[in-house]
């Protein structure tokens, strides 16, 4: 009896899917120049690549990147020649496509680079196979 | 007489615009998380990560990227599961924004990956200060 509730737990244990912390969309695939992509991770990453394709977007991407303590508040990131929700229109792509995340803190939102993504991304470019 | 013909040569020469070996839009910038991009430079880099911001296209890169010796022929990357015309207009835009060279040898056109590009965008992403 007790033995056959221990295998239950055996069995049932890896469908609890707590899988990595990384998030979703992060660590994928070997350079570009290593291996071919598949088709699923090229949908992956070119959604990536694609977030930073926009002039205003990776101008915004940038001033998060590079604001003291790699975190930005949105009201620092204003001026890029753009209306406020333009800017949280954009913010909000980055969002989605896991390169920035967001925390609430009274009044403002904070923007965080994902950094897992920004090394996946660097190392799907990296020229040494 | 031979005198001025010779100084007409040196005044033409620079005109012929040899320039550099490195393909325009190549190394730019520090990386975002040191540095905020300038308009310009991210009129410029945002291109490049836009012509990757398709699957497509993508996948076709990385053919290109991963073949051997880093250079593909049209006719080894058609198996992406578009017409040979789309093919053909992936290929245009990723040698447009600078990160594949082409060039013909009889009745087919090679394609190879366009390194200092990769490398710019690489270091862009790159999370060291």
């Amino acid at each position: 009896m007790s033995n056959s509730r221990a295998e239950l737990r055996m069995v049932e244990l890896p469908m609890v899917g707590l899988s990595t912390a990384e998030p979703e969309g992060a660590p994928c695939c070997p350079p570009l120049v290593s291996a071919e992509l598949s088709e699923a991770d090229a949908v992956r990453m070119a959604a990536m690549f694609k977030a930073l394709g926009d002039p205003v977007r990776l101008r915004l991407f940038s001033k998060v990147a590079s604001h003291e303590g790699g975190e930005a508040c949105v009201c620092d990131i204003q001026d890029v020649g753009v209306s406020q929700p333009t800017v949280s229109h954009h913010l909000k792509k980055l969002r989605e496509a896991g390169l920035l995340s967001s925390e609430r803190r009274g009044t403002w939102v904070y923007y965080r680079v994902a950094p897992s993504v920004l090394a996946a991304m660097a190392a799907l470019l990296d020229l040494n196979r």
